[in-house]
């Protein structure tokens, strides 16, 4: 099957729900769609490794009565959604994504689904994850190829959320698991600043880590993310995601770097062609853009962060040597090479050897910081083209590590093509000003989609 | 009952196993000895919510054959350890003292206890915490006089190790969970620098929590901490513990502060008496010793650490609001009245609030930093006094809240006495100068336990 991109057709919600009140449309109604979608691609992509639909229906319903009565909980009362099996769940399964996992239950939902629920979501399934949100694909294919990777680690969520069966998923990222899968998908991939959305209960614990959101729209993204940072905050002793309770209007930046990173080298013709060329339109709209041939300041950035991805690998190495060793000892035959690759690795490290890894980083997030003053984001590709042909691997993430080592926050925004397939345009902006990069995203969005 | 002191002797490790290489004593022998006094105690103490004594001989025996080998895993290779019931484990249920967790298995074991397996200690059980590692005590009582509480969270370990059960137990501390039940309990504790030792697979998750030890000696205390960071290294982002593999040698301190907090002004006379007797004594052995009284620097830091306590409930209030909202949304009726309130002001909270709190909290960090210039640690008292009467309260944390607050290495050294029984000198250091603590404490005990 290849489905061509006018099968696919997103689900963005907060759109919608301006017809809920009045009862011309409604949750319950919102969910039949999306599950008719569902019906469509679900057998053949893969998304979901486990789903509920007669209780998604039951809480479409709950929905509906608040709607009608005019006292929805949030924004996002009735968005159907999906969470990452990396996360907890009280009333589903989380598996990891390993065997060693399968039925596993942990009594508790995770501080994002309890914010989720509070907020009124319609919780559709658990949405399948590479083996412990790492390399190991499990599965689930391309919703617009289904020879082609959709990404990973969050490879259920973007399949979901980009073929239409869901307004928003759960992600997690520390390399490039939010933003390279929804590149792939043709959705929105948000990662915010590190430690602005409350990770307790889920599994991808590294220091880089953060828990997003891949949504069908820009405002949809925001609304999940704001809703669980006002109910659970951030990580403990984090900053909690700062901005307005509406996503934030459209402004126009000033000036912008464009950044090459590391993934320039591998990236297809096509992809750099559609990167240059959004350079010109938004020149053309009076953005001022350098690059690291115009900018010392870049071009110090773009040096920094060329081993963005080695040094990403060796911190998560020492940071996960637990629980892998755990797990190895229970069962090593049900660990993929790769994850007992990389508990061979942290178990010849050192902790000097990882303070010098963190000192490292540190120096680099430094020179970022530095362009704030003279920038208002960044523009970079997400991937270096369109998802490869093959469910081995989930692509090259190159060009999304160095955001995930920065802590900052960083949007894919499906606003490329490549092959008639989706390739994200990355933004990027500064910690703690997350809701500054979701004005500019909008803009971006009024100005390139069309 | 009331134990007199003489009848409870502690079991330090270090010190027996010099005899294990030439076999004139083991591992299994030593473990012998302590369930001789577990036999005699736990009855009426309570120290363990589950232990599995055959799995813990089995253990010792498998040691036995290493140091006879010469090959011992570690120096804490066969030591008898009980784990905080806050901390997961494979092969035991992990209940958090909760009604709602009973019987609870995670299917995996914490990074501390797998360090610790590794490291080759003998299990022993999981030790009794107050619910959720917060205030609602759960039934131990304090092996001097079992109509005293042997302060919490960490009732258990320090029970256990106080009464010459175990020689180390871990413990966590958010507010004054391992520096307290060992003051009550005369054993030492430790709480390390903020995140230098894995907390993975704890459930006591606050900002400045901390995973620690109680420590039948300093020497064991030390050695247990230092196989834990050696394994599996501090939390992710954090520097692990730095310092030897060998427990630190005593070195005399030039100068240090004398520090009285907010608890002086609830101390027994006794409890204050103790500790001027202790600075005449350290004094005449050429240590200087200034306090609020006599130096700026420390009137500004008891200034600035007069409100630790409370800061220190509303930062982990806000932090608590997940998973204590999963967990009342379960069955409301199986939490303690004193988390319910701690839930209900988190709902009241924003994270604007939030954010004005840490950053107060980053404030006092600075000015007691400050004093690394000048002093090279602090003395306070652990406690107001002995153990108080009744088992409805784990007692008062004001002495060793302010240094769970400030993030700084902490011991509680079982050097003072009330009415016979047991209480705390407090020493205190710097962030990231663990072993500097460690080196100091060595030098009191020499100097002080006579």
């Amino acid at each position: 099957m290849t489905t061509s991109s006018q099968d696919l057709t997103p689900a963005p919600f907060l759109e919608a729900s301006k017809q809920f009140a009045s009862g011309k449309d409604t949750p319950s109604a919102f969910l039949e769609r999306c599950l008719v979608t569902f019906a469509k691609y679900e057998k053949n992509v893969g998304a979901f490794v486990h789903y509920d639909l007669d209780g998604a229906r039951a809480s479409a319903k709950l929905s509906d009565a608040r709607w009608k009565a005019g006292k929805p909980l949030s924004p996002i009362d009735g968005m159907p959604v999906g969470i990452k099996d990396i996360i907890e769940t009280q009333d589903m399964p989380t598996e990891q994504g390993s065997p060693l996992f399968v039925g596993y239950r942990t009594a508790r939902d995770a501080a994002s689904v309890s914010a989720l629920r509070e907020a009124g979501a319609v919780l559709v399934g658990k949405t399948v994850t590479t083996e412990f949100a790492a390399s190991e694909p499990r599965g689930t294919k391309n919703p617009w190829d289904i020879t082609r990777t959709p990404g990973g680690s969050s490879s259920g969520s973007a399949a979901a959320v980009g073929s239409g069966m869901l307004s928003a998923g759960l992600g997690t990222q520390v390399i490039g698991s939010i933003l390279r899968p929804a590149s792939f998908c043709g959705c929105v991939g948000f990662k915010p600043s590190v430690g602005a959305i409350n990770r307790g209960g889920s599994y991808d614990g590294f220091s880089q880590s953060c828990t997003g959101v891949l949504g069908a729209s820009v405002s949809d993204t925001w609304q999940v993310a704001y809703e669980i940072a006002l109910r659970v905050g951030g990580d403990p002793g984090f900053s909690p995601l700062i901005g307005p309770a509406q996503p934030p209007a459209a402004k126009q930046p000033r000036r912008l770097a464009l950044l090459e990173t590391a993934g320039w080298s591998v990236a297809s013709q096509a992809a750099k062609d559609a990167l240059l060329d959004v350079r010109v339109r938004l020149q053309k709209a009076g953005v001022e853009i350098l690059d690291r041939r115009e900018s010392a300041d870049i071009q110090a950035l773009e040096d920094a962060i060329v081993s963005a991805r080695q040094l990403s690998m060796d911190i998560n190495a020492f940071e996960g040597r637990w629980p892998l060793n755990t797990y190895r000892d229970r069962d090593a035959s049900k660990l993929s090479q790769s994850a007992l690759g990389r508990l061979a690795q942290a178990e010849k490290m050192t902790a000097a050897e990882y303070r010098v890894l963190l000192a490292e980083r540190m120096r680099v997030r430094g020179i970022y910081a530095e362009l704030s003053a003279q920038f208002d984001g960044c523009i970079v590709l997400a991937a270096p083209g369109a998802a490869p042909v093959g469910l081995g691997s989930t692509g090259d993430p190159s060009f999304v590590v160095p955001f995930s080592l920065l802590g900052v926050p960083a949007l894919s925004l499906p606003l490329l093509r490549e092959q008639n397939l989706p390739l994200g345009l990355q933004v990027t902006g500064f910690e703690g000003r997350d809701a500054d990069l979701f004005a500019l995203a909008a803009w971006l969005i009024q100005k390139l989609d069309k």
